[in-house]
């Protein structure tokens, strides 16, 4: 959106001194609602013709100058008198953190026990959650007609009136995930009716990478582009590096519980229970996770619809929970204690997505029938998710042909009820390792203009190795395309002011305004500079694609010069020249012959 | 395709030892025809498990190590005989070649006049042309029924019936260029019945680069699979380095013959005549240009329509022919003598690809009454052409939001009698200067599907420089990655059998099968190797995401052993258990509610 859009330039308040902004190009702004603690965040681009152009803005306070950050002290509670005034959650003692929550198995001196102050040294905190028979979520308070705080603030974002975000998370078709226990969050919406999102993974392994990368992968993720986050640690330290995440996170962060729960049983998927499942979920729950994936769809009688499979399952999810029902020929246990999780992630407003355990991991598995039968699954607790009041969407293949990613998301939405879909990708081939960000930015362009309402990023890394922070870039980048370009092609309210403000700038040979408009400003700068470095290329009206002597975006300036003078002038005088060229048939001078 | 198909591995001819092949993963193998001077090549991969997969090459005689080539005597002609045994054409003195077609202006002291030897220190070599009243092109042989060996060479690529190759040529579905001065080539065809093809763009500027570097990119495009390459050089030496880069181009090359009429002219458009540009269309036909850029649809009565658009004229020779009639108040040169061009083509069997000058350059523009205006006229000419037997394809845009691209396929196919469609991405957002490989790789994986027949690659300089070897290459891999993505939506034979083959090789944790079946095997194994450098971790069951402890490709294995032995038990139990589910109504166990 521009500065034409509904909220005025004089609603706008600069975060740092005019001098300041133009010499990055861009400025971090606010947009206030109907209360002052209510302040959206836009990214303001200052233009060398006087104008402005104004980006949403995922980067949170730390592109904020006049903001102080300390990533051991966290993100200042925006939400928390939010949540306060609603009255119907209460702080409460909570699970003491164990030891073997961060993977660690011997008894510590402390009797086994640890607390939160020793996990982060912010400031001290209680988790939260409803009072006794209260409905706490953000469904709930749509369904009963309420606008939230979040919801004016997501309104405000996406410039669309509060009752139209209202409607949509009443209506199941958006979510706004948001726990009581996270909030440090930028209230976000993710729904086929809004700006298509993007989500990035970060998460250490057992192999890799620590708590500080984490956290820096996560603010740089946010800084590019990503609307969430999820954490898939799986190696030490994931309660601590996952605590760290999520008091520094300005986006909604999700999870998969099952991966912990694993780590609590030494990685033998035989040994997982409802009970440490459960004791999973509330310990994440407690510190705040936003959203977590949960393979409740992987049921026991799907199990064998994949031994044929070219692949068979590829989720880890998928996998642990296929891999317990066969040891035990029994119903999954998330299948099976399904209601009970429902009343768990109600009480915090844990949002659901309901994952795709069974998705295709070749082009060979698409649209298959496990596939399928798991989405019908998903389909059903989809609704059984609503009965609890909690927010739900539903994850989405994976590897898929073009010609066959429209049929899952018009499955998903016929199925799910129109529940916002979340998809990996697609990758639309299996041969290009090293480049998924690209067989994959096809189809999540593609099935994101057909109705997903968020994109999981794919990176460079996918299929060989973790992704590093440079990889974190290109994905999230990659996907902020395929996501723009859905946006474009679903004809989403002022989608295309952005790129009329950076095709005019291109037109005017304003190369400085392109570079600041760019999705990468710092790549599209550094490439133009590598072959005409100097300053005053930088105001040239050629570049080395054509060099001096010659360029087409000269001439046709010359042509708008040539037919007219004002702008309304060039409208009439052109007006007249299509006229004419009508009247003559649109004849052309050589003769047809066939 | 793989050694299923229809050339047993016994026509396949080893082009170096099976220790040397194994070494590298690859090697170069041929596909003899039904003559020993046709032989095909192919790259065929050599797995672990001891099959070998058998993929398309463009790589040329420089990745086998028979062959003895050298930049500076060319490739060997290898459609030379085939060409004479025809006895249509002849050899003749040709145009003399003059230092301004190098952009030098000072006369030379041998008079004005160098010759070819200067030129090039290869083999001696006479420019060829029809014999008097003789259709020489590979439309006229096919339409008169002919299969020529050319044919029958890309029946064996692509895997068809020849009789298929004639029928799509003489549809004018397909083109098959191949200039009778360029028998260097590995014949190859262009059309929607095919596999999509790729074209990469190099050439020299008035601001950079050298003949070196652009005979070397072009080797370097071909090694990673374009099909064909353009050369736009614009600056000094534009013969010279032209001769170079089709003397040792395994591939056909194109040419834009306005951009070297332009600089013949000083750069001043208006300078330009008909005579100046046939002269140009000549000295590239003798040297084998294969197809040509022709702006004839850029017609006087469109360039108004131009004017109110946000980015005008963004092709280089649409602006050039629009400020040359705007110059003269005059209707196209190039339009106005088409049939005098068409029978120049037609002597040497240049293939037209008539330009669409008018393509829009921001999404603003896209699918706008200049564009199609111009694809009416290209309709017409595409008519014309084919009256004189030449070949000839249309080209498309540009910049056009998703939603919009499928109304560029289908009017083209509709107005041009499915003359193969030769588009430029396209880009499906402005807003991502640097990335537009992929900003492009979206919409040119789309509009292939639907359709096109090749695609012209994006660079990540698009917009912001001149590309350099690594920008190359992830054009060339991006765009290989769109075709193959539409190759499988197709539903092209074969096309899914190198998927599966990586799949396999992903399930069974071969991962140097993976690698060397990878459309970039080097960047796979880099990345592979930044997280589990160890040579033992190529031959291990799991991979730094998930790590030892657990995989998901493990437990699908176990699946895999749980239900069942050989294959056929496998199929046996899966099928009893399917239908055990089917029967007991795809039941879940959870009651539904609303």
């Amino acid at each position: 959106m521009t500065n034409k859009d509904a909220h005025t330039p004089a609603s706008v308040q600069d975060a740092q001194s005019e001098e300041a902004g133009k010499s990055i190009g861009w400025h971090k702004a606010y947009i206030e609602g109907t209360r002052p603690d209510l302040r959206v965040p836009v990214r303001q681009v200052h233009l060398t013709n006087g104008q402005s152009v104004t980006l949403y803005d995922t980067s949170g306070p730390y592109t904020d100058p006049l903001v102080e950050t300390d990533v051991r002290r966290g993100l200042p509670p925006l939400r928390e008198n939010w949540i306060i005034a609603r009255g119907d959650t209460e702080e409460y003692a909570g699970r003491p953190v164990r030891p073997e929550d961060d993977g660690i198995k011997h008894t510590s001196p402390r009797g086994g026990l640890r607390n939160l102050d020793a996990v982060f040294p912010g400031r001290p905190r209680q988790p939260r959650r409803s009072r006794d028979g209260k409905a706490v979520t953000q469904l709930a308070y749509a369904r009963r007609g309420e606008i939230t705080p979040e919801m004016e603030y997501v309104a405000i974002r996406e410039n669309v009136s509060p009752e139209v975000v209202r409607d949509e998370i009443a209506a199941g078709r958006a979510v706004l995930p948001a726990n009581v226990n996270h909030p440090e969050i930028e209230p976000m919406i993710i729904g086929k009716r809004f700006l298509v999102k993007v989500n990035a993974n970060i998460g250490n392994s057992a192999v890799t990478s620590s708590i500080e990368e984490e956290v820096e992968k996560m603010t740089w993720a946010t800084r590019w582009g990503a609307d969430t986050v999820m954490d898939l640690s799986t190696g030490r330290n994931i309660h601590t590096t996952r605590e760290w995440v999520l008091r520094n996170s300005p986006v909604p962060i999700g999870t998969v519980p099952l991966y912990q729960a694993l780590e609590k049983v030494d990685g033998k998927a035989e040994e997982l229970t409802w009970d440490i499942y459960k004791d999973t979920v509330i310990e994440q729950a407690e510190q705040g996770v936003d959203y977590m994936t949960v393979h409740a769809g992987v049921r026991l009688p799907y199990v064998p619809l994949t031994a044929n499979r070219k692949t068979g399952i590829v989720s880890r999810g998928g996998s642990i929970m296929a891999a317990w029902c066969l040891a035990h020929h029994k119903e999954s246990f998330l299948y099976e204690n399904f209601e009970e999780l429902c009343e768990i992630l109600a009480a915090y407003d844990v949002t659901y997505s309901l994952g795709d355990g069974l998705r295709p991991g070749s082009i060979a598995d698409a649209n298959d029938e496990a596939q399928f039968a798991e989405l019908r699954t998903l389909g059903e607790l989809n609704r059984i998710a609503k009965r609890f009041n909690v927010q739900t969407m539903i994850e989405g293949p994976g590897h898929v042909p073009m010609h066959k990613i429209k049929e899952n998301i018009d499955l998903q939405q016929e199925i799910c009820d129109e529940a916002p879909f979340y998809t990996l990708g697609p990758l639309t081939t299996d041969v290009a390792p090293a480049y998924d960000h690209i067989t994959s930015g096809i189809g999540a362009a593609m099935i994101a203009w057909w109705g997903t309402a968020m994109l999981c990023y794919v990176t460079p890394k996918e299929h060989l190795g973790l992704p590093n922070r440079d990889d974190v870039k290109t994905g999230v980048i990659t996907y902020k395309i395929a996501a723009h370009a859905a946006d474009l092609a679903k004809g989403h309210p002022g989608a295309q002011e952005w790129d009329d403000a950076l095709s005019d700038a291109r037109f005017e040979f304003r190369w400085e305004d392109q570079f600041n408009l760019a999705l990468d400003p710092d790549t599209a700068r550094e490439f133009h500079d590598e072959t005409l470095p100097a300053e005053p290329a930088k105001t040239a009206h050629f570049c080395s694609m054509c060099g001096p002597k010659f360029c087409s975006m000269k001439i046709s300036q010359d042509i708008r010069r040539e037919h007219g003078g004002s702008k309304a002038e060039i409208e009439d005088g052109m007006a007249q020249k299509s006229k004419e060229f009508a009247a003559s048939g649109n004849r052309v001078y050589l003769p047809i012959a066939d």
